[in-house]
């Protein structure tokens, strides 16, 4: 079906230098590098990915995979971008498909993979570290430990699911929590249990806290994330 | 305190590519490594950090902490092992310590940097990429995504430890499932969910199945997960 597997790589969190040495190896060896893109209503393109891999100064062209943040179209999005990237596959092309963070790991790549397996393609996966392990690092922060667990959640419905979270495990982590547009501060306050919250981690403009009173006076972004312990 | 900050650097789950270039950097360029090693008792030492920094021909010393594998005595290790490196750093030395996987994510260094940080000591840490991550990416299985929640846990207990993290979220990592010596093909089958297992991931003795009839004639060890999803 192709020539060469075609390669999936998890380029990490942000810094450039935090993608593994196999990742940039796979990304040199490409004839084509795929990143995934957001067209933003009445904007440009905006790529984090294609932020990372600039610095990478590969010789082949990299080009973007458009996804909306609209839900309603995913499906033939995705579709779409499949179609893309198994045109160059089946061409013979050493093909490489970079997701920020890790690949399997809330990632559209995950999307990709599904299609390709149900057309018999093969590949290779390459892991990168996923924003939640960054944030560790960051806040140099103990994560998780001998016995105890870890729950991580994306785009909570209600604080009910965190706090059922929060009943159950030592360690929870939320990601993308504007989704829930309620006041944050509130609902931390009254957890009483040691939180870090960062946001746009890794950027210019990373933000983090471990003081309720600065939390409220944040205006969450879609890239922010918070660790209960 | 220190004149350099001492550096914390995940190296990843087994393969020495996996790897951050910013990992790899900071051991270049370390005067002094340290890794964790185990004294099993009427056997030699065991470390798995040492059989992945050996392919990187650091041109600096490589040395042992030793860490039991009896929680009783775990205390006393770990200040003995932070005396040893806080030797290193006062003398002035680029001191470095690894860790497998990442360094905060079910990692012994977590402690080495409590007790670092309570004498206030300055650190760099680097993430690694945790087992379970990599596991994804070699079994090629998207892990999670969307608004779903994964809850990792290890030493678990109970079977109805995981029962319940399985009735709360749509995907459970079990780590270490060894510690838990019943018949763990009996609990996956009446689960009825699908799963991914593997033991010794990463080595040449690496084992996988979604099949509980495998699964059911394997001796599970020490370094195996199973991902349900």
């Amino acid at each position: 079906m192709n020539i060469y597997p075609f390669t999936g790589v998890g380029i990490g969190p942000g810094d450039p230098e935090l993608i593994t040495l196999k990742g940039l190896k796979a990304l040199q060896q490409a004839d084509v590098v795929y990143y995934p893109a957001t067209r933003v209503e009445g904007t440009n393109v905006v790529s984090f990915s294609k932020r990372i891999i600039d610095h990478y100064d590969l010789l082949c062209p990299c080009k973007p995979l458009h996804f909306p943040m609209k839900p309603a179209s995913r499906h033939d999005d995705y579709r779409q971008a499949w179609e893309t990237v198994k045109a160059d596959i089946v061409r013979g092309l050493r093909v490489a498909v970079v997701s920020e963070g890790d690949l399997l790991f809330y990632s559209t790549f995950g999307y990709l993979l599904r299609l390709a397996k149900a057309e018999g393609f093969d590949c290779d996966l390459i892991p990168g570290i996923p924003a939640f392990i960054h944030t560790a690092s960051i806040g140099q922060l103990p994560l998780v430990d001998e016995d105890r667990s870890i729950t991580v959640m994306a785009r909570p419905g209600s604080f009910d699911k965190v706090q059922q979270a929060l009943d159950a495990n030592e360690v929870v982590v939320v990601m993308k929590m504007s989704i829930l547009r309620d006041d944050w501060a509130a609902f931390v306050k009254q957890c009483n249990r040691p939180f870090f919250y960062i946001e746009k981690a890794g950027t210019p403009d990373q933000f983090f806290t471990s003081d309720v009173t600065e939390l409220a006076a944040r205006e969450i972004p879609y890239f922010s994330l918070i660790v209960f312990q």
